[in-house]
């Protein structure tokens, strides 16, 4: 839904979950939040300059439609939205306002504005929503419908700046890639791709065994939709005793704190307890199912979601 | 949705994966799920008498309307629809769906009629339809619109009986309880009841353990609800450790296949795959965490859904 048709100054990056933290692992979160999108916006050869300030970042970036889509992807964020910015003032944020509806609205639309403010200002959002109204309706001749507009305009100042957008992009959410260990996952179907992209979302490092080469190109075509740079593992194994002693060594070489595998009850077998009891007798690590109580329709569904099945 | 206008003959139950097992594995899903319902029902004293056949069972009851909202909630049902029974001849058919049709229909309205037909007869599907389309729109002057009806009639023929039914009501889905063995849940905060509820969704038999009494009335409401009757264990300790030997008393005791959690990852602490480590150096069972990888907003919704979050 991202519109063509004006060059934003910065995309608002929203994370979640982190306002549970402390002071301390909050800013830890963020830095490894940060880092992360560096990278991926590195790795598509996008220009890229982060602010932050608390609960937000800031991304700055030549391709604001492109850098959108990457963000999308990008563990941890919650939501964006390609933005203006000026300075506080109810003169420049209606002129910027008016600017920018001028582009998306005219005679038989209805608009409304939404506005938040923190900060010291001798205004209120009220009056902010009012002047601009006045201003927009004004010049486009739109009109004002707070409960259906078909058009919303948002505006947050924050002391000496201000924002404005109109659209909230909902992005993959969870905790950023590298704040919660890192896991071994064993790939023997497809629904150990989706594990594995569960266990991303809360934020692991992964490191996958293929046991079966075929699973290797979807597993590569995954990676690159998520922008994941995850060690593989061919393990070629004859018998099941041999793959679980490989696991063993796989686990303690890559320092993983768990095994993570794709099984869920009634899939696998009559009796999965029992196939999982029998991988962790031979092995004695942590084994974690994430999709243990899924069904089928679940995780073909979340499969199509995250672009593995079509 | 259950209308009130009609006396309904029974409950058509529709159960799903089963039809990925063996013919024997089947069977033995099917009385499994069938023990189950005449249980709920006896326990609510509605009356209950169940007929079925290939990957069908038809509920009889004095009450269809309730055996209906007890039917949502038994696992293993994916959906029901109040019913009714009459021979498969096209003269019979049809006067059992102008009949419905007439406590449902008025002129200003549009309708459908829906058929499938297994086994042999003299008219096809279509015949059926176009039949009582015909007859239907005379009786009540509503017209036929397949693409967007407001009321939409679904007649199943089946070999020497067919059903009419107006209505697809969603259950919880899922496997019957006592399919696939037994854990030992440890109770310790209100997500180790909603891993509780997934696990009996796979149809696993569930034991609580409860460490702090002030879950027990919660546990209490969350099993009427769902119409189940665990076994529940009050386990008042000092320090964790003493819990660690007593979960793995209980898990003999009780003959259990696993002992699940409501962990979660970045819900319980920063390091929650530590702390799970920590429990399974105490306790050598097999541990299954089905929230791992979910976040709270998505538990917190969930936990609404079932009814132990209001």
């Amino acid at each position: 839904m991202l519109s063509e048709k004006v060059d934003y100054d910065l995309i608002l990056v929203r994370y979640g979950e982190l306002s549970l933290k402390s002071r301390y692992v909050r800013r830890y979160f963020e830095n490894m939040l940060v880092r992360n999108i560096k990278n991926v916006f590195r790795r598509h050869g996008l220009s890229c300059r982060v602010e932050r300030e608390w609960g937000r970042i800031y991304v700055f970036t030549d391709n604001v439609s492109s850098g959108v889509d990457l963000l999308r992807r990008v563990f941890g964020v919650v939501s964006v939205s390609p933005a203006f910015r000026t300075v506080s003032s109810m003169d420049s944020v209606s002129k910027l306002a008016v600017g920018v509806s001028k582009k998306f609205l005219c005679g038989d639309m209805s608009f409304a504005v939404r506005v938040t403010r923190t900060g010291c200002h001798v205004f209120t959002s009220r009056d902010v929503a009012v002047r601009v109204g006045r201003d927009v309706a004004a010049v486009t001749g739109a009109r004002v419908d707070l409960d259906r507009p078909d058009f919303e305009l948002f505006i947050e100042v924050r002391d000496d700046v201000s924002f404005l957008f109109t659209e909230k992009i909902v992005c993959v959410g969870g905790l950023p890639v590298g704040t919660q260990g890192r896991v071994l996952v064993l790939v023997d179907s497809f629904y150990s791709i989706l594990a594995a992209w569960y266990m991303m979302r809360r934020g692991c490092d992964v490191v996958f065994v293929v046991v079966d080469d075929s699973f290797l190109s979807c597993l590569d075509s995954f990676l690159s939709k998520w922008n994941m740079e995850s060690k593989i593992i061919s393990a070629n194994v004859s018998c099941r005793v041999d793959l679980y002693s490989m696991l063993d060594r796989f686990f303690l070489d890559e320092g993983c704190d768990a095994i993570v595998t794709g099984y869920s009850m009634y899939m696998h077998s009559d009796d999965v307890l029992s196939s999982i009891m029998l991988l962790k007798k031979h092995v004695g690590h942590l084994f974690l199912h994430p999709l243990i109580c899924f069904d089928r329709e679940m995780m073909d569904q979340k499969l199509r979601e995250i672009g593995v099945l079509v």
